[in-house]
């Protein structure tokens, strides 16, 4: 099944819009999980938690993304952690959408391409559904990560960053800004391989911390899935959120990361204090949506 | 010593602006060299062709370019290989240029820049003496790897690849291009943070296959070094080279990969042939200094 249609078919069925980002970050995972590993074992104390997560996660959401910095901090043993989550997530069939912004030339998006989705030369070594990839470089950066049907990418247009305007908002003399001079790139990769619901495998990474820039792209890039970060502890607006979704309350998918993984009340009710934000998370996404 | 000064240094000291770039194209590694391996030892076969060319071409070369991709695609065993290589480099104090192009939101950031340079939290996992970075997030993606003076990136400007214009020849309203305007960008970057010989520790990748662009872009960018790559293989022209250094001869690294790594006659000549490919790009690249 073509990727765009996989992710849409879930949100319709699991009656959700929420990917939940995995960023371990060190400093937040709870010092009563870390009591049960010894200094060795950074890969284990990782995937353990992580794990954990997603077992009491994986009936709310629609699809995890891995932020994989937080895993290549700590070399192969951070990396070893990530390949037990994907087998993990494998098994429980939850698409993934590996957070790399991986961007190249022609020959090494292919390397890349390779890397996470496999070729007929290798297999994945990092398996994955999807990719987050930065189009600076144009369409010969894009095509090497288009060449399966099931697997996508979402292209950087607005990033929820504080500084994303620097070059983002930067006016191009057509009257539009270089964050919609991308977006009407993507329009173009997308071009009429479209499947059940309109949508393309090529999708738009826009954060909800820009409302006023959300409902412009959206309409600009009516074929694109959107991934919305910056939802939840970053601080993104309902408003932004509500514009991310076309008339069906379907094409966006939005993330929450920190405010799922570190919930505060985990140092009382441990996990279940993971589900329950994740419960918390879904639900607020869909009244939004009502 | 700060980075940009400790590359200029190099290049006056080994009369050399070359950096090799060390991209294991699988397919592009020669077969009899292949034949000393099995299967098995994917890792050992990449550091030892790597390691090699390492061996013969440093004393011609100012720094090396691993490119992460053709590492990654290998999993846990390609970076390994790209382990080994680092600790040879280390080892005979050749500085490390990473070409993993990465580029996220602050908090993520500072997570690649642990993992390529270190900080008090970790020691690096992949430890490098630069990085190329992708500027499309704005200063909040940049200042996380600055925080260290004897390490620099490399933003990308005006990349080498065929689409390259897709996004980066687009006209900006106030008459520059975005390529222009990111350049722009790189200039408050380095601020008045310069070394001894005026250049600071924010570098630009411009390609070599744009001559036209060149010119402009090392007029707006006095204060950053620059990577170059699109020499050779790609075909990238003495005029464009010519260009991107100052009037001193200094200022521009210029990369070559595949023209060195896989020279045609390394079936009868072996090693040696990788060596002479090295003083040939370093001779020519100095010729069209002189």
């Amino acid at each position: 099944m073509m990727f765009a249609d996989r992710m849409l078919s879930l949100c319709q069925s699991k009656n959700s819009r929420l990917v939940v980002g995995l960023d371990p970050h060190w400093d937040l995972i709870p010092a009563s999980f870390k009591a049960g590993f010894t200094d060795g074992q950074v890969a284990n104390l990782i995937s353990g938690y992580l794990n954990n997560v997603i077992d009491v996660t994986h009936d709310h959401a629609v699809a995890y993304k891995p932020q994989i910095a937080f895993f290549e901090q700590f070399g192969l043993s951070g990396l070893t952690a990530l390949l037990d989550v994907l087998d993990h997530l494998h098994h429980l069939q939850c698409p993934v959408i590996m957070d790399a912004k991986r961007n190249d030339i022609g020959s090494t998006a292919a390397a890349y391409a390779r890397t996470f989705f496999g070729d007929d030369l290798l297999p994945p070594a990092f398996p994955s559904d999807a990719l987050t990839v930065n189009g600076y470089l144009g369409s010969d950066g894009i095509k090497p990560f288009l060449k399966q049907p099931e697997r996508g990418i979402f292209v950087l247009v607005k990033t929820s960053n504080p500084s994303s305007g620097e070059l983002q908002d930067q006016a191009l003399a057509a009257g539009n800004t270089v964050a919609e001079g991308m977006a009407d790139l993507l329009e173009q990769w997308n071009g009429d391989q479209l499947g059940e619901f309109g949508y393309g495998n090529v999708g738009a990474v826009v954060g909800a911390t820009y409302p006023e820039h959300m409902r412009t792209l959206r309409q600009r890039m009516p074929h694109s899935l959107f991934l919305v970060p910056g939802y939840g502890a970053q601080g993104g607006s309902a408003e932004a959120v509500r514009a991310a979704f076309d008339g069906n309350g379907l094409g966006a998918l939005i993330n929450s990361s920190r405010g799922i993984l570190f919930p505060p009340s985990f140092e009382t009710s441990g996990f279940e204090a993971v589900r329950e934000a994740a419960v918390e998370a879904k639900t607020d996404i869909n009244r939004i949506l009502a």
